[in-house]
């Protein structure tokens, strides 16, 4: 009798595999209010580590965490015409309070460009206040129609930087600077991803901003998700806002900035772009626990053994946990550590410790062997970081292996039907061609050079356009 | 000519004291919406070292961090009687989504016990799913009618603590072991806060709960600030959400439950206990910078030398920021650290310099003495140590000289309105006392023992109401 699937396979219906898996592996369940969610233990533990790791490369810039209101004034939204219009049409709004309606309803932040360029204008008086740098984690909601979990959600987690400069240069090099040396090293060197830096077209580009940078990632399907995104807002906000310093040669002038932001749908990437048909797989680096150490049977020798083997491992740094709890099967447990998606699995039994080994079980490549208990603390470091190696390997592979080159949006659309991504000349593409592809639900993710690097203009000759079906 | 004081006097107006060091120390200025505030670099530096430090002794008892939507559906609210009439005149509602009407209004959570327990209520199956205990970091929203920034205000930061148990005796242990391990423990060892630990009386006590146990402060003005409470749920909540389990036995068991919160008010409360008329004084536990090294003056052999001193401090595991702008007068920059309390500062000039030298201003016990440079890295970590036990032990006296055992209302009311405390036997004053007692603004801020413990009962031999003012 062949062996019940915990998941759907992702071949059979890839957004049904991401349903149970996010359920299945207790990482999220859906709110009541349409589109929100509980983020529950095991996926807040992921959030924690992201957040951890990236406030100390956001700090590293001079950044510095700043709170700003959840409630914002409805009239501040009217103040910069492009941005209003971007998100009016998610926009939760708050009419009554303490009891009473409000004089003037309050909007909760669907991001926070408003609400702290009003305090900017009041701080940034001289040159010698620039430049600002501030970064707040916080939870934002915009109204979402087709919600999925972790991907598009009415409320999300996530960081908002937001910077004022005195020159173009400064603040266009500090878009760039978050671009690559936060979110780009930290997706690939942490979350194992592999993404591709580039630009946005003038339609797909943030309410409010003179360009774009974003990275884009390709999941299990061949679908492309916009994993963070740096923006230049030139001075639009600043003209808006009356945002100005006195220069110092004693001129007012307007600021140039900046605002960037990465959120909670990292973990719906991390589930997409590395997950399989047993569940997910955690890169070493990311994983709240890198190796858990199971007792086959509750014998006391073996369960004297699992906390040896436990206390040498953390004594070797690794975060590790030791599942003694033999009133489960263990058969039970390590399907469950399996779709849980820790990295390594070190298993004993009353034959193993007889032998002086146990069974090493590696979730990235797959597959078990029998290792001496000894070398176990020397060897798991290697293992845990050739495993992160390997799934950015896997990542890049599928990515470079399902992209094609093309020249027609007829062979575009064609190229994103069967699950990949195209690369055409946005010489060839244009504006015409872009919007002929969103007749397919195909959009531009980015604009390259041609040797892959980030264009500095739009239509800097040689751009070639990502184009993909996206989440 | 008298010296203009930065900041109004405490004894001349000490609200209007507690403002300008707010706002003069750039801790939070108002927003836009009544009663919001924006958290200033600064401030939200004290607040993350709070969060960490408690996060980790949270974690230590085994709870762990999940995140649950801020929008509740209103009828969630009405599930338990109590819950909701507290609650009620303070909720900020959401009526509009997406550019609609809602169906079903959705409030903005003032705290979360309504939609955890329809989580819980689903999690909780058997006994072998307990205790659960969930901790989240998050905003929550009460409106409010006289803001005062950190004290109270419409939106907050918080933690909130949510656990099930089998048994009365474990959730009554888990709520004692927060109140204790958790709340004072990091309060008195981090903040040097000295905190009188009670239980409220049944007037006080959190809408839906059996017992509240509270922590309450005295402030500079001799008022009373609650820091942090933890609460019996009893079966309450597990009655209106069905919250039940299989026992061993085979028999469909409520569960019993604790919350429990602490606040950005302890900023607040670290303001007005520590304060005085030069600024904050920051514990150096908690302190983001616990040692400035000034440069007086801007010549390259002084520049060196603040270098060399706050490498060697860092290298000392020191917490240090080295002030090299010497293009702002140097008097200024002393009475901004004053003002921001930074523990310790080590001032070097070219005089210093020629003797070896640095001039140690210590802000808790105030004054300044030449040192040897050579000795800073040896003697500075016992100086913060002394420092923090002397902000401990001078708000400890400023309660006990300022509380005052009376017999009757009359004399509790005069002990209030004169700046301080009094402690009257709860059988004395009753729940008519405490009614009196509120007609001049005063209440019991908590119940104790004879001998200062946490009493097991409102009605324990021996209970000794304290009542004060509050915030």
């Amino acid at each position: 009798m062949a062996k019940t699937p915990v998941l759907t396979p992702q071949a059979e219906d890839f957004p049904r595999w991401y349903q149970d898996i996010v359920s299945k592996a207790e990482l999220a369940d859906n709110g009541p209010v349409r589109g929100t969610m509980v983020i529950r233990p095991y996926g807040y533990g992921l959030w924690e580590r992201m957040q951890q790791d990236m406030d100390a490369r956001i700090k590293e810039t001079g950044t510095q965490n700043a709170y700003f209101p959840l409630l914002i004034p409805q009239s501040y939204l009217h103040k910069e015409a492009e941005h209003v219009e971007g998100f009016a049409p998610e926009l939760a709004v708050v009419t009554h309070g303490g009891g009473k309606e409000l004089e003037e309803p309050a909007v909760v932040r669907p991001t926070s460009e408003m609400i702290i360029n009003e305090y900017f204008a009041k701080w940034v008086q001289s040159y010698r206040d620039l430049p600002l740098l501030i970064n707040q984690w916080a939870n934002v909601v915009r109204w979402e129609l087709r919600p999925r979990l972790f991907l598009r959600t009415t409320e999300f987690l996530w960081q908002e930087g937001h910077t004022a400069h005195a020159t173009y240069e400064e603040a266009r090099d500090f878009a760039a600077r978050i671009h690559r040396h936060v979110y780009a090293d930290f997706m690939q060197d942490v979350l194992a991803m592999d993404v591709v830096l580039g630009r946005k077209t003038a339609k797909e580009r943030f309410a409010g901003a003179i360009n774009t940078l974003t990275l884009e990632g390709m999941m299990g399907d061949g679908k492309a998700l916009q994993l963070g995104t740096s923006h230049e807002l030139g001075q639009n906000f600043a003209r808006a806002f009356h945002t100005q310093y006195l220069s110092k040669e004693g001129k007012q002038e307007l600021v140039w900035q900046t605002s960037w932001g990465s959120t909670t749908r990292m973990i719906g990437a991390l589930v997409m772009m590395h997950g399989d048909d047993n569940g997910l797989r955690i890169p070493p680096r990311l994983a709240p626990t890198q190796v858990v150490v199971l007792a086959i049977k509750g014998d006391d020798a073996v369960l004297a053994k699992v906390h040896e083997i436990g206390g040498a491992l953390e004594a070797a740094g690794i975060r590790v946990h030791v599942d003694d709890r033999t009133d489960t099967p263990f058969g039970r447990r390590a399907v469950d550590w399996e779709l849980k998606g820790v990295p390594v699995r070190v298993e004993i039994g009353p034959r193993d410790l007889e032998n002086g080994t146990a069974m090493l079980a590696r979730r990235i490549p797959g597959g078990k062997e029998p290792v001496a208990v000894e070398a176990l603390a020397t060897l798991l470091p290697t293992v845990l970081e050739e495993d992160q190696a390997l799934l950015l390997k896997q990542a890049r592979e599928r990515r470079e292996s399902r992209t094609t080159d093309v020249t027609t949006v007829d062979e575009a659309v064609e190229a994103a039907a069967s699950g990949g991504w195209a690369r055409i000349p946005w010489a060839t593409l244009g504006e015409a061609g872009e919007a002929a592809l969103a007749e397919h639900s195909v959009s531009v993710r980015c604009l390259v050079t041609e040797d892959g690097a980030v264009p500095d203009a739009d239509d800097a000759a040689g751009n070639v356009a990502v184009v993909a079906r996206a989440y």
